[in-house]
């Protein structure tokens, strides 16, 4: 393989694994179910991959964590008041785990419920994912100094993941629209 | 086996379970780990669980529930302004994660983000279980009228789960303090 089609299979390998993460998190993401999944030769995988599925891991992570920075950008830019962008976010958030029929989680967060198989490396990864997408939070609102504004971001955060671990359970989307609703109360109060 | 050693090696089996869905989830407890974690022999798996692994991790989670219950009414029992409930909460939270070196996090959350796996019969058990758990918190606080009431508590849930997702990542129980303080402030507002 080279050039296109080893990049290409290096990339199918990356979605998978991003796939399967938001699936069933990190344990169900093994060099077996990328391999499936991606349709890559098997023997391809520690060419692309020295490190093995922690590489994987960390770097599917590290794309995912991309996007979801973009996705929270782009939901985040559609609101005018402090309030409006807070509904706005949520309801994104919302309409993703309805249109993948409560399928498909956050990966860092499943991952992040995974880590007691001893990846300390991975643990970094997604502590980094969590700061980069509070500090991104942060810079959509100003409830009066940066401190409570950041502290405000960190609790949008934490209702999110909480939000997607209850609507995989319930195959709602009713918890985000419910902490949309709380939470922009709080930042409309702040604003 | 007989009797109490019986009784012994299928309780072993079902804490073992407990423990390690909230290490890694359902992908973490499979027959083998639980074997290994219990000391039980295991051919007396389907002697005790004749539906196997989903029926251990159903039993389990049902045994984990009560628990979780029982954690709620006591920490919520610390508190006498709604507001002192939601901090008190938050924190019996945070010391319990602190204390578990943030090595454990919900079972039900843990579980509840690899449902990829086809599991229709444990998904049912964990939205039980958060409903339960919702309608308990929900007892404890009066913020006007019913439905808000319930709404609240739904929130408090939420912001329990992502905290734990977010403290297993960060190593930190800041998560929980934060959502607690905030959370608080809405309670004190509503009540």
């Amino acid at each position: 393989m080279k050039g296109d089609a080893a990049s290409g299979s290096r990339e199918r390998m990356l979605e998978a694994t991003i796939d399967l993460m938001r699936g069933s998190g990190l344990t169900g993401a093994g060099i077996n179910e990328i391999v499936r999944a991606s349709g890559a030769p098997k023997g391809s995988v520690y060419h692309f991959f020295p490190g093995g599925k922690l590489q994987i891991a960390a770097e599917a992570l590290a794309i995912y964590s991309e996007r979801v920075q973009a996705f929270l950008d782009g939901a985040l830019a559609g609101g005018r008041s402090a309030g409006e962008k807070v509904r706005a976010l949520f309801d994104a958030f919302a309409r993703r785990v309805e249109e993948g029929d409560f399928r498909r989680s956050c990966a860092a967060g499943a991952v992040s419920l995974d880590l007691d198989v001893e990846v300390e490396e991975l643990r970094a990864v997604l502590a980094d994912a969590f700061a980069d997408w509070t500090a991104l939070i942060a810079r959509h609102f100003d409830l009066g100094d940066a401190r409570r504004t950041k502290s405000f971001a960190g609790l949008v955060l934490t209702a999110i993941e909480g939000a997607y671990v209850r609507a995989r359970a319930e195959r709602s989307s009713k918890p985000f629209r419910e902490a949309g609703t709380w939470l922009a109360e709080l930042a409309e109060r702040r604003a």
